[in-house]
């Protein structure tokens, strides 16, 4: 076994949580961006899944390249009508035969959109209000046997591929990143009103934070005017609450600021997304591997969502590098930043990183060299289970947006 | 009111009953051209009756040019599954808008194409085993006014066109078009594993008729080989009853006769159509208006389903003529064979025809001149009520393929 | 050698040239469905060609299902612009590979196609005022070996099909498809602003024929409603000479009647096509393999255009029932009217038709008798040599629309 | 005029230029994704043109979500051919009509990517290697009417966005930003066996800097594997004496490192972009606005190419801060790394952004406090001058990717 390469430092920049101004955002589930993201990210799902029950383990194939061409619709209280159904168009390779095993990739593919879309955005009538094609070309043909039945083996990087990932997030990160998943979760079951297509914007500037909410409502629950202003209302009120659990800094919470009740100009749809009229969306556009987009941070350009999590050594980077940056400051003590870059090495096992490199930015009172052995036992831990990545990606239980 | 200009005389020909060779084809519900018409006329039907429901009268639409695309598929005993979707693109022209009316026309569509798809083909999943898709431009603007809340005019004809309309039908016409029609309704209610994709061929030779059917059996209701054969020999019998109902003549009844069991080549499917494999299909390119195609009789290449009932001539006359010859035969004695033409007259209303020509096979003892006057008022009779054709479309009481 | 089923009798009609009223029409080249027609044919063709050069024989396809969605254009005296492209999509089955030779379908189909549409309606920019796109599925893996280096062997019928043809043709139906050819030929070398989209329909009444032009003028090269209105007059007297050419009853022509100069409603088109705005085609919807749509002869449902030349029965059976119709006419006096038809019979060789058939109205001092033995002979090596019209289908010598 | 807020401070992180690890990444030109960001941007350029050509102002539009769905082909030394065409689909939004002139986007877009693919791609046959289609739907109707024939005003942000730019360029950046642009330059201009999909990484470790070129080989232009190999020794070479041109430091460069001559494994392609054979691209998950993928930089999630340079804030302020950056360099010395972030403010005119934050870090005996005038005077000039970002866009003469 070779030594891993881990460098522990310090990070040569302040805290985001001490810097002056803060900007995050979230696209939330049900925003065209997410949508193909979600899409990509499950239909890779259900091909590695197929794959291993079909033949054993996962073929060569990527799905990350989802294309969502927005429709038109004319909401109206009470209930509307889409106009023009949204067109999505799935885009990627796979293997479709292997050892005389054919696998229907196109129709798993499609199964696995319309099931998503019906969970997550169930207002959306399938194959009526959007029209989900697929072009699945035949893949390069390599095969990639190191996900089977019989345990897994670390596959060889075969490209230079960059990961970053961060903890803790800061308090203006938790805030969006909660409120946008309580939106959809908790306050969506009792409000059905709400449509998935939130998108949660937090500017801090030294201790305030103002939280821009844009929030779709649908307009089969909501009757008139007032009842839209009322979901609105409760919705900043939700959010507020939401954002004082996680700061004690100056909250301001403003909701679809856009609207102009006057002019009749507000943010009501008939399925709860802005894809039914003018917003177009693709895999890779929007929330980076942590359910953020986050410009005070270095990010990947990678596109998580959609790649074949065995051996696209840019998604299972970019998840492992958060994956350790959140067990780093989960067991370590005295951490205020972590940032954690991996840079893969071609040609050698991918658990074995051209370089791993933790840099910190400590409490006052914890010097780097206080935790670093520390850090780098958990760095070189996480390493050597790389392909558990693999696994909880299949499994649906790793966030890739 | 114009005196309408309508021919009675012999036909210079044998009755088709009478010659010695008559050939008679009619595609089955499921057959890929089909499926074609069928989803246009459903398209037509809700595009009609939703401008109707919306604007109160019918605007300018024709949705004659669906394209379906075979898919692939791999049947099994017991069960297979599509591997590569059909692809279907419906086509045509509608208006989106009239007077600040916005008509979904894409969402209709696609509605009435799951639906009549869940209808008649219903081991298709919407969505996944079938991609639909649309498009449908504007029209020319032109307002179709005729037939509105405020009872229905007569609308002018804008084109040359011709229809031709036949009856009674032979016995080898009967024999083929009752039997699809009794496969696919009460035989399929108990037989599940027959497909709708039935394809019936009648061939008379003198006193001989050979019917040849073709029928897609479903894999998830045929356990083996024998369950197969089973499935096939009762198709048999059934048709060989229905056919002996229908003559005296001898009756030789074939099923599925390119099937080859020592090399497992059988017609085995997924969903009950052959679309699902290899065979693309279009409108216009199957059965005529009266359900059969009948290359001993002259036949109109006009498609008939898709198009607007309201004023296109072509579909108004083809079927009016089918009725006209209907109504005839089952009003006067002594006819044989009848064959009605309709022709279009530009600029004139649709009810006074350039040429109604009403020419019958009369029976031995019966002289056209002892008929004339009744099958000239008959004639005379229907054309009044041109308009109640439109109406019958509409709420799809009138069969177009 | 198996003895032919060769029949040979009487007509048991009129000529077509006597009767009373008769209806012709022909769709130009340049119609929405010619267009369909054309491209699936040349594609066809291609194809052919290409199996031969790479692998010797022509291998499993069929070409026969172009979908034409119309556009959108505004056109305007001196030059307009096409406003939304029509979209074409060429669909079928082909062999993609075979014996390790990959043939590339696809791209044979999109030359096939750029290059018909440079010859045939150069003022379409392709790409740009058309997108023509290609679904080629993988065929059934049926091998056609028949039609290769080795020489042709004849092949088996897989069905049964129907092929009709006749000759001479009458005088109405000569003006028609006479005056299209021209006019998209020598009269449009020296005409620019004649599209290639002309409908002509022919109605002989008794002695009088009423032939009615619908011809596209294209903008660039018609500088107000005077050119214009030159090009429509010039466009009538000239099929007014080529029907004076073929006839001596009373003509008359009408060209473009549904103009109306004072609304500005005239047939102006940049492209020279009424696929440009709101026609939509396909295949099999426009001219039978003779070229003409004649309601009062049987016809064939068939399309011709875009099957394999090889082995589809249905288009063989089509053209060769033509040829021999036209070959009699040719060698045989005394014929006022020959109907031709070959029936398939399955599992034969396709020079062994269950029957042919054929059917003559003979000129009055002459009986059936008198020539039948002649009439048989020409049926019997035509068949023969029914591996000819394969090798002329694929050299681009046999028109099928 | 209200005061800007422009803040100059020192940037909280060393100089890029003295990290310790260092990536860049470009994808060249022929690049899928770099082929998705130049067609969105010639069509956005396209637009914008012709908008204002025929109403005299820029409405709104936005193309920034190209598809490219990849081919397969066959390579062969000498010349080999494309299998299955390239799909591009060009979607987003375009304003169609406006005061009664109807602007023909769809044309316009598929023109733009015809001339962008010849100029750029030319070995790609428009139409028949790749088949490029368009969805623009109508956008919102919002009018954009800032930037018209009577000069340009200031358009208000109606978004929170955010840009960030750079200077100067590190040692590192300039060499694979320059390699990659000479390479699809002047030496593609010599040697026509060199692709335009050239992917360059460069990896600095503290003194040495390491160049991986990926470069796409044409086949018609390589006879054979020594012509082969002896073009990839040639960029070797060529990118060495470039490299060497902008560092004093040690380096590396390596061509078509995933070779394998054995295998014949080899980077060898019919068009020169690997969008022939698998690799699928997107609009904004390529090059940032400076050309770049900068990891060790704060990078802008957001697309550049294909937005509307008039209203697009995103866009433009990705530009002008990267502009700004490069000003300031240019005419203030002391600076070792200069960073500009611009963050909107929404209802504010977009040359009054909430805050122009450009932070330094100082050659050694410079100090913030030295420059910070001169850095506030050339902010707040470009600033003033911000709509002319609009008109270099417009005209072609900003890089978006």
């Amino acid at each position: 076994m070779t030594e891993r390469n881990i460098q522990v430092s310090e990070l040569d920049r302040r805290a985001v949580e001490d810097q002056r101004v803060e900007i995050v955002e979230r696209k939330g589930i049900g925003h065209p961006d997410s949508i193909s993201d979600g899409i990509a990210e499950s239909v890779s799902r259900a091909l590695s899944q197929a794959y291993i029950d079909r033949v054993g383990k996962v073929l060569h194939y990527n799905t990350d390249e989802t294309q969502l061409v927005a429709g038109s619709a004319a909401p109206a209280f009470g209930g509307g009508e889409v106009v023009e159904p949204i067109y999505l168009l799935i885009v990627g390779r796979a293997t479709k035969e292997y050892e005389g095993t054919h696998i229907p990739v196109d129709t798993i593919a499609l199964e696995a959109a319309r099931d998503y879309l019906n969970e997550h955005v169930p207002m959306l009538d399938f194959g009526t209000d959007i029209v989900v094609d697929v072009k699945l070309g035949q893949g390069s043909g390599d095969l990639v046997e190191v996900f089977g039945e019989e345990g897994a083996t670390v596959p060889m990087a075969n490209d230079t591929s960059f990961g970053v990932g961060h903890a803790p997030l800061t308090e203006t990160e938790r805030i969006v990143l909660d409120a946008e998943e309580r939106l959809n979760g908790e306050y969506g079951d009792d409000h059905p009103e709400l449509g998935s297509d939130i998108k949660i914007m937090g500017k801090r500037e030294g201790d305030r934070i103002d939280v821009t909410v844009a929030a779709a409502m649908i307009d089969s629950h909501v009757d008139d005017i007032d009842a839209y202003d009322e979901a609105v209302r409760s919705v900043k009120e939700y959010v507020t609450d939401i954002a004082r659990e996680h700061t004690d800094r100056e909250v301001g919470v403003e909701v679809n600021t856009a609207d102009d009740y006057d002019d009749g100009s507000i943010y009501l749809t008939v399925t709860g997304t802005s894809a039914e009229m003018g917003d177009d969306g693709s895999v890779g556009r929007g929330n980076r591997a942590n359910g953020l987009i986050t410009p005070n941070r270095p990010m990947s350009m990678e596109a998580t969502s959609g790649k074949n999590p065995v051996n696209h050594i840019g998604k299972i980077y970019n998840l492992l590098s958060t994956q350790i940056a959140e067990s780093v400051v989960a067991d370590v003590d005295g951490i205020r930043d972590l940032q954690v870059r991996l840079l893969s090495q071609i040609g050698r096992p991918i658990d074995e990183p051209h370089v791993a490199d933790a840099q910190v930015v400590t409490e006052g009172d914890v010097d780097v060299s206080d935790i670093e052995a520390d850090v780098r036992a958990i760095v070189d831990d996480e390493l050597a289970n790389v392909t558990d990545i693999t696994r909880q990606v299949i499994d649906g239980d790793m966030r890739t947006f």
